[in-house]
């Protein structure tokens, strides 16, 4: 029997992850939703959605979100990694 | 003197950053654009320019490379880390 491959997650399984590993990071480090948009150079409301998991971002914002939060934009992605 | 933030990279400069990296963990796995395309559920021609460095591409097919890569997606994002 051949090795069964992870499923790969769904897009809104993803963006959940992503969105609600941002809002903890965010918390951690006592920043509002308004001071990380504007250390991230992107819109509140664009933060807001993320978190809510609503935003299949690009590479480029989920890089500028973990320079935002000063912190390696691998380390915002482990959340996603395989189990 | 207050302490330097890093620079955000550019978005053309994360995108070629990460198709490199993309480009070399597949050489790796000794698997072709076309047999990527394919464990990722994408096009060939997407991958290609995706290791090309001509897309801002989104979370969700970030996480269907890693996947198809059989690896974490944190590690395909670490080359994108802080220096």
């Amino acid at each position: 029997m051949s090795k069964q491959l992870p499923r790969v997650p769904s897009k809104e399984r993803s963006q959940v992850v992503f969105g609600a590993t941002l809002r903890s990071f965010r918390e951690a480090r006592a920043l509002t939703q308004e001071a990380l948009a504007e250390k991230a150079d992107l819109h509140t409301n664009y933060v807001s959605s993320v978190e809510r998991g609503e935003r299949n971002l690009s590479l480029h914002n989920i890089v500028r979100l973990a320079y935002g939060l000063e912190m390696d934009v691998s380390a915002l992605l482990r959340p996603l990694d395989k189990r």
